[in-house]
């Protein structure tokens, strides 16, 4: 694929500035027709999506939604596209700030700047993992993976995938408690990877100790499946948490692979990689 | 063309956000290729302009700049959009703080988000013009026209299209004064225009009293011609300007246009309109 690392770093992380004794924190998110949301979608889906992921990012910020600025590329459903916008804007809180309009052909490309306030400082980053933590994640992986499958077979509950729920009030919560945090949004095991890059540690993982939503045969596939937006947390080893959670692994000082599962190397293609 | 009048609405002004005991101004632009810029135009001045504009957004508000989230497609010229971006960022004194990439086909798109804080308040507004008070703008439109025309025919000085100038210090300096004020972005008719809708009032504009780079006979493409970044704002009658500046008309109560030039309705065709 074509890109500049330096470009592709960029998807990394929330900005956080401090204003007066406050801290903001900013995120954005691109969604792509038929790379991040499919064209038979529906309008007020896809603006549902495309306001959770963002939720879900100033989730694992502890942070609680301000409002968005919206980049829309024009088409034959923007009354659509609004409605499900307001939807989820009016669910999380967060007000439209602005933004702007494109007429464009190609596939059809919306993004959203997302800005909150944080309510615990400092602020969780990724990079705060240190030796000895363990590992935690809010709740199951795999449930957006079968509402997809739900959403393309016509059959089932494809609820999980069309609507996923950031857990804005659980990173709140677990704000001043983690040592690092993030939102599980391209799998599992990718984003436990990156947590561990971040944080300069290696995180090794037991395998069957994370909840899946699916049947135990498609364990591998939702392990590298996104999108469910669970938080995936570090702690130090006494902590007592807020809220329940799944411990899933430790942090160890780093060795050759940042990413281990029951202390082996994992597999080559953890989850979702976007470029 | 396609489009939902609130969708449209979205492209009107930056928001202003009380945050910290500060005021930040956030505007985002979107550029799509083939719409925005040419296909054959370097990466290096396409990330300039997405910059600049963005830049001329906050300067309409008196703001100066903190910093970008920057929403990117990948393409073959990522090392070159990467150097035009940095060049302009160091030029305004932004930070890039995030944002996000993704692989797509179709023609590229890219959008920024910029944060600025205000130095004067209340901020400036398109809404404040007043009966009576006057109209000006900053320098002469039509340079950028001029430039598209070089560097269309390989012929003359393409660098007020391809490297256009924020006018960041002005906008600071006739924040505390200014009634109302906007950058000059789709053609001094058509901004006038929604300065004038956005107040409730009519501007009247003396049609030779604005400032035009371009010979004379191509005044009336000058006028509805944009990307020059020049300011357009109000003052009431007896204001002392700290900088240079045109007077160009006046404001009065709000008769059936919401535009008059030397008196009487404008052409149809204002500016370029986005939808």
């Amino acid at each position: 694929m074509a890109g500049d690392p330096a470009a592709r770093g960029l998807a990394d992380d929330c900005a956080v500035l401090e204003f007066g004794g406050e801290a903001l924190v900013l995120t954005h998110d691109t969604m792509v027709e038929g790379v991040h949301f499919l064209s038979q979608q529906s309008a007020e889906d896809v603006a549902w999506k495309l306001v959770a992921s963002n939720m879900s990012d100033l989730a694992a910020k502890g942070a609680e939604p301000i409002g968005v600025l919206l980049s829309y590329q024009l088409g034959p459903d923007d009354a659509a596209f609004l409605r499900g916008l307001q939807d989820a804007l009016t669910h999380y809180g967060a007000a439209l700030l602005g933004g702007d309009t494109v007429s464009a052909s190609g596939p059809r490309t919306f993004g959203l700047t997302a800005i909150g306030k944080a309510t615990h400082r400092p602020v969780p980053a990724r990079s705060g993992a240190r030796p000895g933590d363990r590992v935690w994640i809010t709740g199951p992986v795999g449930r957006a993976m079968l509402g997809l499958d739900a959403l393309r077979s016509g059959n089932g509950d494809s609820t999980f995938y069309r609507r996923g729920q950031a857990l804005l009030k659980e990173g709140q919560e677990l704000a001043p408690l983690v040592t690092a945090m993030m939102d599980v949004s391209d799998g599992v095991l990718l984003d436990a990877k990156r947590l561990a890059d971040a944080s300069g540690m290696t995180i090794d993982l037991t395998r069957k100790a994370i909840p899946i939503a699916a049947p135990e045969e498609r364990r591998d596939e939702a392990l590298s499946w996104g999108e469910d937006y669970e938080l995936l947390f570090t702690t130090s080893p006494g902590a007592v948490l807020p809220i329940a959670a799944h411990p899933i692994g430790t942090v160890c000082e780093r060795v050759e692979n940042a990413l281990l599962l029951d202390g082996s190397a994992p597999p080559e293609r953890l989850g979702y990689e976007h470029n």
